[in-house]
């Protein structure tokens, strides 16, 4: 066991807190207890597994789990940069002080009952929390379950870990631990493991930097339910992205039920679903649904290359298995295209004349004639200009319980195999029922990633071309905000939307007959008069349509004064909405990602479709061009059923000048414009409305 | 070892032959070898650890397996009531001779290379079948691995499988191996199994009626892909639903590579995917798409009831796992109600005052505190008028890790926990990390299902819901059928389809301009004139529209004469399509599966939303009520976004009327009316078309 001291720790920055989490000289255990129901007391039973020196403090109990304890942390006499508190809530403020007196630079908070459960509590961890960075500490939790890092030998959680290269960012302990159990599946294990808890100081955004600069992570996993500062949380996982480090994120908030309990169980303030995924596209970050999902993509992650492209060559040992994996594969988007001559004949030369190779590949018995034959497909496979990916299912690393022989034999196709696949840079995924076998265990070896499963085997190797296909789209910048818009009537929003570019049809505010007929002539019929002040409502008559000249026109304007009397009209030119498709473009402000943009199909297809697409805003109009092309619908705005396509880079060009309006004004909680009309001659916002926060 | 022989076979029925297949006097193993790589040698390997008599007959070597052969069938002596023959191609004819020869009442044939080959081999099939059924006996395959049941101890097949209650039938061996292995995962095994080849003779229907009267059989598994006889296979299927024996069925057909695959591995003839589930639909058949969820939900349908409804009860261990169930149970339909007051005060009084209560539940460590906190909540949960699920989730089954006290009170709160369930005949579905314990078992052992995954957990309860939700509509009759539709020409068509009750706007079809204006005068202005015989072409200008007066009908018809000089035409009244909705109505005759309908949105909805349902036909018209109202797109046709409903009796009428005619008429390929006009007035087809097969 030896003290092991970081110099930047020494230096007093916030790296050196981190490091102090992670690597710290020593451990002091505030509540430490020989209780085995209680948190004190497994922390401490984990903690003296580990390499890094461990004070038990107890105030009352001279030894623990037969061990001394010492009453305080300060009286340990000497510097120990790691406390963590496992103390009732109502003695968690003496402990951070206590703990800050004797030298911590960093708190791990166990403690329960602070700021999820809101009012005092919650006052009480700010001040707490306010505390510990005045002091140049950083705090983890608390409500947290303890940290870990198999690099510094640092075992503070309540359970082991298996050993690996998975960096765990978790804000449920019992999550981390069903992960953990289904890494080991898989030949994976935990690099690291940082419990969140209510994110009081340290938030995963914070973690996930700490992880990309640690040599031993290699992915990492985050299950997070408060993103926080969503823009940061979103920049963090790109920097690890770029750094060769994906995140893999679990969330909640599909249902009122996982918001209220993460409400209930960490204080939590969930983010919609479509503005974590939004944030995903943006970063890179690849979200799943269940620990299972997690554990499948990270095999992928950390051990396979990303495919050229879709066209996967399916390759079984079975005709059931070779027909259900070309479903299996088609279901992910995967394109198991038929091989052109030239591979069929390479790979049909390997095999049996009963084999198909035409693509799926069945050796129909072939293995159990020539195990090597699994090899020289696969070469050929991979080799192969036809072939994007192999996807291959089966029962190989079971040949090898015939005997003594063929089981070595199998090892060396295994090998050979991941050979052939590192060789070529190849992307390769295999599903056995065999899964456990030696043959399997010598494919993950070499790097080839196996599954149980036809479905997640196939399901991965889709999420690993689907990084191909639809690389992120960066997380955007956020402009500096631009002076305050303060009237929001609909002609205010009108002007300040058209003074950013946006395309509205010729109209002008009018309060009296003259400038009526004044602002008419310099319009083209036919016109239309909308009521202002109380907002224009069609369903009360304050929208009056296609008012073909000036005598109309007047009509219009006397009726519409003696019925409603509004304060001032809108007379607007009338568009030409032949071959328009409706859409509605908006922006609003999310408390923790800031402006998002909302692009999606209008009329009737909004109701029957909810097609919608939603991006971190400010987008390019570039950006705005693919969000349109990706509607469902999209057929509609191309030229669906021969009509003529609309145009599509002036109604992406009103989506990022909205976006970019909505971005310089933190002021702005929503901007919507509908309808915008996008026809075959260009795009016009039809509507506009500003909301301010 | 006892003879066993069943009066049945004596009487040569098919019965007869069925139970000479699974519970033969004796079994004769033609091609039976001591080489290891031959499947000769894996049968006779296997058939010996069972409890039949077993003869290897092979014509050259004395000896096999040590033990000594005979020859031939015929030289046992004694009729062999099962032989299976696992020689090469050319030598099944005469295997086939002897075994008949030899008192062979079943016939199992491994022999590969006959009828998937095509050509000879297919030809050579269908005379062996011939031959087997004139004997009153009935053959399983050929190119099929076997058969096994564990309640007569018939081991005939190339591996060995678990014991218990699920019936296999696979197209397939390697599937059926995964498959039970998976089963065991879930404390299941199989009762028999059936490899089913090319099924000349014996097909997946006869097996499922077999398995049917099959006491030792709970549940039927069924990989298929070639259905034979479709409507036969539905209601075998659906007589053994009503024996409470559900089908699970995975099939191929989703994409061109598994119909190619298909084709090459059985000679399968492969049904398109939305075929497959019209059937299914109709049968009560569930279809799933991998072995490991057939799995799944073959431990939920033969442990679990079915809920009341999709009231879901989240109740976990862990705050990140109540969330995670929370949006999974949602994903799969389920509905994670907030409980009332009532409940959530009884379960609250259960817990630790941190749990959550309303719904989800997290127990919120009240587990360590008193794990018969578990059995109190679920009995609250069984019991209460607000649930009609429980989706457990979490850790249980773990605590009986901290030590042998809580090991026993957690077998205990298990035991507690099923008896609970069973008493209310409630649903209970358990996913925990802890899988294997013995807290898990208790719960399996008790019938409750237990899953590792919280996805493959909310799935199954979902599927078991959804059994509820949607009940089987049958597997429909077709009438005798009626004298031979010949001419399909347009006009005929519309007679056919009018005679059967389909409305058509009022028409008539006319030669000569007399006969022109003598149909007009019945008719009601404005009027369409339609170019008949090359089929109307309205891109040809052979659909003249809106015709007002008897003026504008005379100089259509002279301008139509002019430009394409139809033999005839059609003068129909032009239809009133305000807010109307366009549907496609059609039925195609599928060769598996007889004639099924097909309703969808027409018009651009068609090309968006690809917006079509599927049955087997007929359908009444209730039936085609409910297809229409589950489109997508069911919003138009009820009344979206202000629109006047249409009249759906009046659509579903037509659907109804066309099936019944399409059912009635075997020389039919299809019919399709493509538009039928469903407007808030009635419906009416607005065009006909009628193809013979």
């Amino acid at each position: 066991m030896t003290i092991t001291t970081d110099p930047a720790t020494m230096a007093g920055t916030e790296a050196g807190a981190l490091a102090a989490l992670f690597s710290p000289n020593a451990v002091a255990i505030i509540g430490a207890s020989d209780d085995t129901r209680k948190y004190g007391n497994w922390l401490a039973v984990q903690a003296l597994k580990g390499d890094i020196p461990v004070h038990l403090v107890n105030r009352t109990r001279p030894t623990v789990l037969g061990r001394p304890t010492v009453p305080s942390v300060t009286a340990i006499g000497s510097p120990v940069e790691l406390a963590v508190i496992a103390v009732p809530a109502a003695g968690f403020e003496a402990a951070v002080d206590d703990a800050l007196a004797g030298g911590a630079r960093a708190i791990v908070g166990i403690s329960a009952g602070l700021g999820e459960a809101g009012g005092e509590g919650l006052a009480l961890q700010e001040r707490i929390t306010a505390k510990v960075r005045a002091a140049g500490a950083r705090l983890l939790g608390p409500n947290c379950l303890g940290v870990l890092d198999h690099s510094s030998g640092l075992t503070l959680a309540s359970n082991e870990f298996p050993v690996g290269t998975i960096g765990v960012i978790s804000q449920s302990g019992n999550l981390a631990l069903e992960l953990a159990t289904l890494l080991v599946d898989h030949g994976l294990g935990v690099s690291r493991f940082a419990s969140l808890g209510n994110q009081a100081d340290l938030d995963a955004a914070d973690l996930i930097d700490a992880y990309v600069d640690h040599a031993g992570t290699a992915a990492i996993a985050v299950y997070c339910e408060d993103f926080r500062d969503g823009r940061r949380f979103a920049r963090a996982a790109q920097r690890a992205a770029a750094a060769g480090k994906p995140v893999v994120l679990l969330t909640v908030g599909a249902t009122d039920a996982s918001v209220r309990n993460a409400k209930s169980h960490t204080g939590a303030m969930v983010s919609s679903g479509i503005v974590v995924e939004a944030a995903c596209r943006a970063a890179g970050i690849e979200q799943v649904s269940s620990p299972a999902q997690m554990a499948h993509l990270l095999q992928a992650l950390v051990r396979s290359t990303v495919p050229r492209g879709p066209r996967t060559a399916v390759f079984a040992d079975g005709g059931g298995q070779a027909s259900v994996a070309s479903d299996s594969a088609a279901a992910q988007g995967l394109d198991v295209v038929e091989f052109g001559p030239a591979l069929q004949a390479a790979v049909a030369a390997e095999l049996p004349p009963t084999a198909a190779v035409s693509n799926p590949v069945d050796v129909a018995g072939g293995g159990e004639q020539d195990i090597m034959c699994f090899p020289r497909v696969l070469e050929h496979l991979n080799a192969s200009s036809d072939v994007d990916a192999t996807l291959m299912s089966g029962y190989f690393g079971g040949y090898g319980s015939y005997g003594p022989e063929l089981a070595a034999r199998e090892v060396e196709a295994a090998r050979a195999m991941a050979a052939s696949t590192a060789a070529h840079g190849g992307t390769v995924i295999v599903q056995t029922m065999n899964w456990q076998s030696a043959g399997a265990e010598a494919l993950r070896e070499g790097g080839v990633p196996v599954y149980r499963g036809i479905e997640e085997a196939a399901w991965a190797l889709g999420r690993l071309a689907r990084r191909q296909a639809e690389p992120p789209t960066g997380v955007p910048a956020l402009p500096e905000p631009a002076a305050a818009v303060e009237d929001t009537g609909y002609y205010a929003s009108r002007r300040v939307l058209a003074a950013a570019g946006v395309p509205f049809v010729g109209a002008a505010e009018v309060a009296t007959e003259d400038e009526l007929r004044q602002a008419a002539a310099g319009l083209r019929y036919p016109l239309v008069l909308k009521a202002l002040g109380d907002e224009h409502k069609s369903d009360r008559g304050g929208v009056l349509l296609n008012l073909a000249d000036e005598a109309a026109l007047l009509a219009a304007w006397r009726d519409m004064g003696q019925r409603l009397a509004p304060p001032s009209c809108s007379v607007e030119e009338m568009a030409d909405l032949s071959g328009a498709v409706e859409l509605l473009v908006g922006v609003r402000r999310d408390p923790r990602f800031g402006p998002l943009v909302l692009v999606g199909l209008g009329g009737v297809f909004a109701e029957i479709l909810k097609d919608v697409r939603c991006a971190l805003g400010p987008v390019t109009a570039a950006q705005a061009r693919d969000m349109l092309l990706s509607l469902r619908g999209a057929a509609l705005l191309t030229g669906a059923r021969g009509r003529a396509p609309v145009d599509i880079e002036a109604a992406a060009a009103i989506v990022a000048q909205i976006s970019e309006l909505a971005a310089a004004h933190p002021e702005i909680a929503e901007i919507e414009c509908n309808p915008v009309a996008a026809t075959p001659r260009g795009a016009q916002a039809l509507d506009a409305r500003i909301v301010l926060g």
